[in-house]
This record gives C-alpha cells, sequence and structure tokens, in this order.
C-alpha cells in the first residue's frame, strides 16, 4: 500500500499512518483522520478515537468497526474487507485505544484475522496497565477489483425519494445545535416514509431508508461502507421502541467497492422477540450496485 | 450444567463428555456422540470428527460450526449460543481436532468467545505438533429460557408442502446407496418447487426450502439449529451453478429454543455477483416461532 507523505495534514510525526489517507487538495477527511491507527508493531496499534463518532459518550459501532477493519488491513496482505464480524463487549468512550490483532490465515485470495480494541482502565498507571476490551472482530479480507462483472441479483435499490425531499439533521426540530456529534459527520437524509417515529408516529414496519454520505464530501470506500450500515436511526424506533438499542453483533459483507456519490441504504427488522432484534441492511451504489450487506442482533 | 454419568453409551471412560447429553432411555443420538468434545482443560478441547457429517471428504460447515458451539458453550457461564460466526480457512477432514477457546468477556446476561479449531498436520509428530487451523469461530452466548415471550414479527413461515409431497434422499434418482453421508444423519424433505434443478431445471430465483430433521428423532437444540442453516443443499443449484460452492463466513442468530418436531428452512440468495453470494436461512419451528435466521458468504 501507499502511505502518506511523512508530515502530511493529519498524520502525526515519527508515526505510520493507517494506509492511504485519501485528501483532495492539502484537505485530510474526517473520517480517514479519525480511523487512522499507528502501528505500533505488527499487530498492534495505536489510535485517539475522536468524540466526532458519538451519540453522547458512547461511540459509534460501525466507526469503531472501521477503525479496527483498516487495522486487519494493515496487517493482512489483501485490501478489503469481505465479510467482517464485531462483538461489542463493553461501551468504547473517546480517548486512547490499542487494537490487537491475530492472523488466522494468509491465503492467496483471501486472509482471515481476529482482532480487539482494548481500552485502558481509568486509574490504571502505565503502558501495558490494565486494558478492557471494548470488541472483538473476526473478518476475511481480499481485493476487491479482482472480482469478475458476473451480477445475477434479485436485489433491487430502495425506493427513496430524492434527497432534497427527505429530513437531515438541520430539521431537528430543537435545532442544528442540538443534534449527536455523529450527525455532523454524516449528511444523512431520511425517507420521510420511515421518519414518522420523529413526531411520535412509526409505521411499526420496522423499516428505514436513507440517503448516506460523509459531510466533509469524502467519497465512500469500503471502511466507509462499515460505518454506512450503521449511521441510520435503529429500526426499533419505527416499531415504536425508544431509548438506546445496543449492538451485541455486526457482520457486514463488503460485495463491490462503491462508485463516488450518495449512497443509498434501507434497513428493516423482520423479528422483534424475546428482547432482541435483528437489523438487515442493504447499501447501494449511485452505479446502482448491492455494495454491503449487514445484519446486526441488538437488544430491545 | 449436569453431566452424564461416567460409561454412559457414547462416553468415553476416563473423559469429559461436552455438556449432557440427551439420550431416549439407552439410546444416544448421533449428533450428539459426533459433536461432543472432551476437555482436556480449560479452554482446550479434544475431538474426533465423525466421517458421519461429510459431502465426500469435506465436513460440513454447520456441522463445525455445531462441534465448536459447544465446546464454546462449556467454556463460558451461558449455554445458548445467541450469535455466532464462523471463518472457514481451510477444509476439515474426518479426524482428530482440538478446538481452543479464549474468552473475550464474562457478563451477567451474555458471555463472549473466540475459538478456533485445528486439525494436526499429516506427518507432523507429537501431541502438540504442527496444527492448521481449520476455523475461527466468535460468539456470544445467553440463556434463552430467560428472554421474555414478547414477539413483535413481520416473518411468515415458509410456505412447504406437507413433507410427505417432498422429496427425500430416498427419491436419489441413483439409488439410496448414492446419497452423501450427511444425507443420511438428515431426514430432508425438499420443496418440489426449489428441486427443478435435481433434474436440469433450476428455478432461477436462488431459493431452497426444505423440512429438516435429524435422522435418528433426536429433538432439535439451538446447536443442531447451526447444523440445519447449512444442511439444505446450496441456493446456487436454484441459480444454475453446479460443484462446490464452499462457505467463507457463517453467522447464525438463535432467537428462541426450539420446539421438538421437523424444522422447517427456508433460503434465500438476492445477490450473486463477482463470484461470490449469500445465503440468507430462516428456521421455524413446530409453534411457527423463527428460531434461527442465519447469512453465509460463499464462493460460486
Amino acid at each position: 500500500m501507499s502511505e502518506s507523505p511523512a508530515g502530511a495534514p493529519g498524520t502525526r510525526a515519527g508515526t505510520e499512518p493507517a494506509g492511504p489517507v485519501p485528501a483532495l487538495g492539502r484537505e485530510v477527511f474526517e473520517f480517514d483522520r479519525d480511523t487512522a491507527a499507528r502501528r505500533r508493531a505488527p499487530g498492534v496499534h495505536d489510535i485517539d478515537l475522536s468524540p466526532g463518532w458519538g451519540m453522547g459518550r458512547t461511540l459509534n459501532g460501525g466507526y469503531l468497526l472501521a477503525v479496527v477493519g483498516r487495522a486487519l488491513a494493515r496487517d493482512l496482505a489483501h485490501p478489503d474487507p469481505f465479510t467482517v464480524t464485531a462483538h461489542y463487549l463493553t461501551a468504547t468512550v473517546p480517548g486512547p485505544a490499542v487494537v490487537r490483532t491475530d492472523t488466522a490465515r494468509a491465503g492467496r485470495s483471501l486472509s482471515s484475522a481476529s482482532a480487539g480494541l482494548f481500552q485502558p482502565v481509568p486509574g490504571a498507571a502505565g503502558e501495558r496497565g490494565a486494558e478492557t476490551e471494548r470488541l472483538r472482530v473476526l473478518g476475511t479480507y481480499g481485493d476487491l477489483d479482482a472480482l469478475g462483472d458476473d451480477v445475477r441479483t434479485a436485489a433491487e435499490p430502495p425506493a427513496l425519494p430524492p434527497p432534497e425531499e427527505c429530513f437531515s439533521a438541520t430539521d431537528h426540530p430543537a435545532g442544528p445545535d442540538a443534534v449527536p456529534e455523529l450527525s455532523r459527520r454524516l449528511d444523512l437524509r431520511l425517507d420521510p416514509a420511515t421518519s414518522g417515529w420523529a413526531v411520535g408516529a412509526p409505521s411499526l414496519r420496522g423499516e428505514m431508508r436513507a440517503w448516506v454520505s460523509l459531510a466533509d464530501g469524502r467519497a465512500p470506500d469500503p471502511f466507509a461502507l462499515l460505518l454506512a450500515v450503521d449511521a441510520l436511526p435503529p429500526t426499533g424506533f419505527d416499531l415504536g421502541l425508544t431509548g438506546w438499542l445496543p449492538t451485541v453483533e455486526l457482520t457486514v459483507h463488503v460485495r463491490a467497492r462503491p462508485a463516488p456519490g450518495p449512497l443509498r441504504v434501507g434497513v428493516t427488522t423482520r423479528n422483534l422477540a424475546g428482547g432482541f432484534l435483528e437489523e438487515d441492511a442493504e447499501v447501494w451504489d449511485t452505479a446502482d450496485r448491492l455494495v454491503a450487506q449487514s445484519r446486526q442482533l441488538a437488544r430491545a
């Protein structure tokens, strides 16, 4: 992989950025800056997790998967996450974190590894003091550019009104200052048909649809897809649930490299039972390709 | 967990069976016998993998997930797999194998751990000689009996004709002796509407539906669900593909403890692209409950 030049904006002297940092002129995009861990040694990566990707104090699960996913790509011979699963163990907070990876197999066309993201226990002293594991990840990587062009799909993109007819964070009833940090990083345009919950009238169909872009104009790539699948409000809101719906597990399949432009994301829940629900997401790019599929198990 | 009495049928003197072995009178069911690893030490489990769960020399991915899943249950404080993901690294063959587990978090209501299944490299000497990792697993466990009874689901069971109107292995054109070993362990009744591929007329819808029971009458439990999601012929056959479609990754959510009786399993593929396809399975029990959901990524 190519590396950013030392001293480029957004990198730190004496550290190694986690893979190429796409830049437009001298601009470094927020997502690249905030997901780039510094490889201390093979299999050990340090990062200062940004508060910019949270809802309150808790960081978004898709953002964390992108952080770990990029660190894994550094330690594997293949660049793209084909299938990654994260189990969320404890709530991750902004601040220092370490990603430790463990390669399972380095194959010709696919490589597999697991990883853990750890944070220091507050008050514990020393560089290798007590740590708490926040999430554990298992992934298989390949090269999306090496795949054939054959497509035989029964899937169709979600029916979404044009972005200008959808709701955005600036429509927040309490004003733009009331939106969570995560919503400032994303340009999310929610389908009015799945936004009734915001005014107390959920459709009860368990659906959520939106246009998703990074707010600073960064084009989507496979790691941004790991964020996009977890970027919409929970489908539970459309089923009349309120409050936090913590993710237990999230699996993402990246099926193609996304074309530039806004993504269309559709999420559905078929089964809410026993206090758990699944959320199935599909992500489509501007070329009408199904670029990612995901499923998560969340607690109601 | 309760243990089978020492010397009970199907257990071996001086070893520890992997959890309770349901038995009808003195009978030990094939699935329990063949998924029971012996715990050598906490986190280390030995098993002699049976050739009875293969298609040719390669063992079924669902069977292997059940083996690892039961070993994980021994090392965790919670009995039931809520969500488990396996990445298949190399083809597993019948014979000795070791499962090594690594607990990530032991919580009040959920526990998480990863595990690897290893086989000795042929010709390598010694008990701890060279090993090859066959699959790596990440799982979160809980107690299905502790879940509430609330169900708000949009999902409906697959429309299947009664079992006596479906195709079974005994209908194999080359006679019952031609069926693979795995098919002898299962009583699989394939919906004629998704069986056209067997006579050269796939529906091209990417669907597969069947009744699934264990052939010796063992009732389904959460570990049998890990097998059931991977027990049908590949949906790729219904898309006109032939040959082996190796699983890269399989994730199963167990949503409820299944009632006794045959399971209904429906599998669909929405997207075959770039040489990969996903297979989504839903498993329904005789009480019309959605007891498991799964998705796998396979190579075409």
